[in-house]
C-alpha cells in the first residue's frame, strides 16, 4: 500500500475544470483522509494560457502539454469534451497505467467500447459519474447500487435545456424558436443549441445507461432520436388540457426481443413524477425486478454539480490506487440486441383533423386495425366548421405499425390533416 | 487473483432471506459476470428447521449451526435483526476474514463503531445498504457519490408504517389508534409496532445515515427522538389547511457548532418534494455544497426491495474478493461533536388557545423575545367564544431557547393551552 502522495492532472479549466481546482483545494484534508493518500494536482491542460481564470487557479500549473501531462500521472480528469483530441489523451493516460475520470458523454456514447477495453487491458479504471445529469448519481446507481437485480427500464428528463426551453413555451406561451433565444440570453442554451434541442446530448446520456443497465453494447446511433423543434405552444396547451406535461423523455427497455432505446418529446401524465421535474433540473427513474421504481432527481449541469460528480469519482479512482481493486467493468456479457427503429415498441398519441361526418371513426379505426394498432383511447378534441380534431391513443405498438398507419390516414379522404404523433409515458 | 466460487452463508431465512436465496437462484449467471466468480450458498442459519418456507429455498442447506457456517464463509449476509446474535456473528464472520452484509440497523446504531473497526482490523469489507430506505440507495450515495463533496445536511422520510399511518389519519380521519390498528391489519406495522411508531427506527437510520455523511461517530441515543403518537386528525387537518403535510421526518444537520440531530413529526411545506411521498415509499434529501439538493425515492421495505439491496452489496463484496481492494471505511476523521438536544436548532410551529383580549400577543411576543426566540410569523387560526388560536413560527432557534419559552407560556395567564409544539421543515 503506499501513501505517497497522488499526481492528478487536469485537462481543461472551464466551468466544470476551475470548480475542480477549488473543491481539491478546499477539501483537501477531506479528500485525503478519504482516499488514504494526498491528492497533488499536478497540471492543467489548456489551449490557450493567457484567457481569463478565476483567481484562484494556479497560473504555474498551466500548460499546453497536455500530451506529456497525462504520461507522469496517476489520475487523469478529462473535462475538454468532444471527441479529439479528448479521445487520444484518455488512450494515452491509460496505455501509461493512468485512471481517468471524465465527464464526457459524447466520446463515451460514440467510443465507449474502446476506452472500457483500453482499461481492462491495461489494469486500471475509468469513471464517468459527470457524464450522466450532473451532480445525480446515476451512473453510480447502475453500476453499483442495482447489480444485484435486474434493471427492466430507465427513463428520464436528462437534458436541462430542452427542459427549459418546453417549460417556457408552457408557461409563458413562447414559441420554441422565442423560448430558445430567451435560454440563450439566460445561458441556458449555448449559441449553436443543436445537440441539446436536437436530442443529441440526451441520446448519449442514454446510450450511456442502457450499455450499463443492460450489460450490452448501445451505440449513440441505435437511439432513435427525435428533438423538441417541431414542438408548439398550442400542442403543449393541448396536452395540458388532457392532463399531461410535455418533457424530452429518454428512455431505454430491456424487453424479450432486445433493447427498446429513444430519446422524443412526450406526453406526461401528472400522476408520473418526472412530469413536475421543471427548470435545469434533471430525473432519472429506474425500474427493476426486485427494486421496483427508484427515482433520482437533481441538478443536471452547472459547474458546482459537476464538479461534485467528478471528484467522488476521483475519491473511488484514488482509494483503488491505494488499496487495490477495480471500479465496475463495462462487460457487455449479455450482448443484447437493440431493435431498430421500426421494432421499438411505445405506446403514441395521434392528433388528426378530420371531417365531421358519419363513418369517419370507423375509417380511421379501419385503417389502424390493418396496421395492426390497437387503440386504447379515442377522443374527439375540439370542432371547427366542417372539422373536428381526433385524438387516439394506442396500446404499445411497433414503431414500424405506427408509421405504417400514419402513411394511411395521410392518405385517407376523410382526414385533412395529421396535426401529431408524440409518445405517451406511461 | 481468484476465480474459484465464493461461499456465501444466509443467516436469517424470513421475508428478506427467501428473496435473497431466490434472487441468488435466479441470478446466479448474471451475478457471476458481474462478480467474476460463482457466488454458492452454502447454508441458511435458522432457528427453526421446520418452519413454513417457499419452495424455492432448499431445505438441504438449512441449518441451526450459524457459528459453524460463518467460520467457513467467504461472505456472509446477516438478516436475523436485533443485537444478538447478530453482533456475534457478525464479529466471529469478520474475525474469521468473511466480509458481511448486513440489513441491521438497530445493530449498526447500537454497535457501528465496534464493528468498523473489527473489519479494519481484519482488512475486510461490511455493507449494508439495506440498513436504510430499503431499496433507495442512500448508503452508496454518502459513501461513494458524495465522496469529493461536503455534505450539509441529510433528511427524510425514511419509516414508511409511520407515513403510512399519517396517510390514513390524514385523508381517512382516522385516530392514531385506529389508524394504527388498520396498518396492522393491512401488514404495514408489526405487532409490536413501537420501534416505528416511537421514531427509533428512523433514529437509527439518519445516525446511520449521519454518521456516514460527516465522517464522525453519530449514536441512537444521540438522536432527539419523538414519535407520531401524540398527532391528531384535527392537527393534520389544521397543518393541511395551512399549506403543509406532517411527516415523520429524520434529519441531520452540519452545523459550525457540530451536528444536530432528530426525529419529529413535521410540517413539511407542499413546495417541498417529501411533501408528496405517500404509503410506505421512502424519501432521501441530501444537501451538499457543491451537488446542491438531491433526491432518492422508492421502496424503503418489503422483501424484494430490500434483497434487492443486499444483493448489490453481495456483488460488490464479491468483486472486491476477487480483484482486490475494499469498500470505503467509516473513519470517523471530522469527529464531530453531536449536539444536545436543548443546543440543536430547529423552525417551530406553536399554537396557542389565548384569551382573545387586547394585548395578548404582545404579552407572548415578549415572552418568546425574552426566551431569545425571534417569531417569522403570527397568524390568528380559529376564534370560539372568548378565546383564540394563534399559531406562531420562529425563525431557526434552538430547542433549549423554545422550550423555556414555551414553559414560560404555560405558565401565562393570557395562555389557556399550549395545543401544540410541531418541527417545520424548509
Amino acid at each position: 500500500m503506499s501513501t505517497s502522495a497522488l499526481q492528478v492532472a487536469l485537462l481543461g479549466c472551464g466551468t466544470v475544470g476551475s470548480e475542480v481546482v477549488r473543491l481539491l483545494q478546499e477539501q483537501a484534508a477531506d479528500f485525503e483522509a478519504r482516499c488514504g493518500a494526498k491528492l497533488e494536482l499536478t497540471g492543467i491542460a489548456v489551449r490557450d494560457l493567457e484567457a481569463t481564470r478565476p483567481d484562484h487557479v494556479p497560473t504555474e500549473l498551466l500548460t499546453t502539454e497536455a500530451e506529456e501531462l497525462v504520461e507522469r500521472a496517476d489520475l487523469v480528469i478529462e473535462l475538454i469534451g468532444g471527441i479529439e483530441p479528448a479521445r487520444s489523451l484518455i488512450l494515452r493516460a491509460i496505455n501509461h497505467g493512468a485512471s481517468v475520470i471524465t465527464g464526457n458523454k459524447a466520446l463515451l456514447a460514440a467510443h465507449g467500447p474502446q476506452l472500457y477495453q483500453a482499461v481492462v487491458d491495461n489494469d486500471v479504471d475509468l469513471y464517468y459519474e459527470a457524464a450522466v445529469a450532473g451532480a445525480v448519481p446515476v451512473v453510480y446507481a447502475l453500476r453499483e447500487s442495482l447489480a444485484g437485480d435486474e434493471v427492466t427500464r430507465i427513463s428520464g428528463i436528462v437534458n436541462g435545456t430542452t427542459n427549459v426551453v418546453i417549460d417556457m413555451m408552457e408557461t409563458e406561451g413562447k414559441t420554441f424558436a422565442e423560448a430558445v433565444k430567451t435560454a440563450q440570453d439566460l445561458g441556458y442554451a449555448e449559441a449553436d443549441p443543436s445537440a441539446d434541442i436536437d436530442g443529441y446530448d440526451a441520446a448519449a446520456k442514454i446510450a450511456i445507461m442502457a450499455s450499463i443497465a443492460f450489460h450490452s453494447r448501445v451505440a449513440l446511433d441505435q437511439v432513435h432520436t427525435k428533438g423538441i423543434s417541431e414542438l408548439t405552444p398550442e400542442q403543449l396547451q393541448a396536452a395540458k388540457d388532457e392532463g399531461y406535461r410535455v418533457k424530452l423523455i429518454a428512455t431505454a427497455e430491456r424487453r424479450a426481443e432486445g433493447i427498446s432505446i429513444w430519446v422524443a418529446p412526450s406526453l406526461v401524465p401528472l400522476s408520473n413524477p418526472l412530469s413536475s421535474i421543471s427548470g435545469a433540473d434533471n430525473a432519472v427513474v429506474t425500474e427493476s425486478k426486485a427494486a421496483g421504481r427508484l427515482m433520482f432527481t437533481g441538478q443536471g449541469a452547472g459547474g458546482a454539480p459537476t464538479a461534485s460528480a467528478v471528484l467522488s469519482d476521483v475519491v473511488a479512482a484514488a482509494a483503488k490506487r491505494v488499496s487495490g481493486g477495480h471500479a465496475p467493468r463495462e462487460l457487455p456479457y449479455a450482448a443484447l440486441p437493440v431493435l431498430a427503429s421500426d421494432e421499438r415498441i411505445g405506446i403514441y398519441q395521434v392528433r388528426l383533423l378530420v371531417r365531421d361526418t358519419v363513418g369517419v371513426l370507423a375509417k380511421v379505426a379501419q385503417i389502424f386495425a390493418d396496421a395492426g394498432v390497437s387503440i386504447a383511447k379515442v377522443q374527439q378534441a375540439t370542432r371547427a366548421r366542417h372539422d373536428a380534431v381526433l385524438s387516439l391513443t394506442t396500446h404499445a405498438t411497433s414503431y414500424g405499425q405506427l408509421a405504417e398507419a400514419i402513411s394511411q390516414l395521410r392518405e385517407c379522404d376523410v382526414v385533412a390533416n395529421v396535426q401529431w404523433v408524440i409518445e405517451v409515458e406511461g
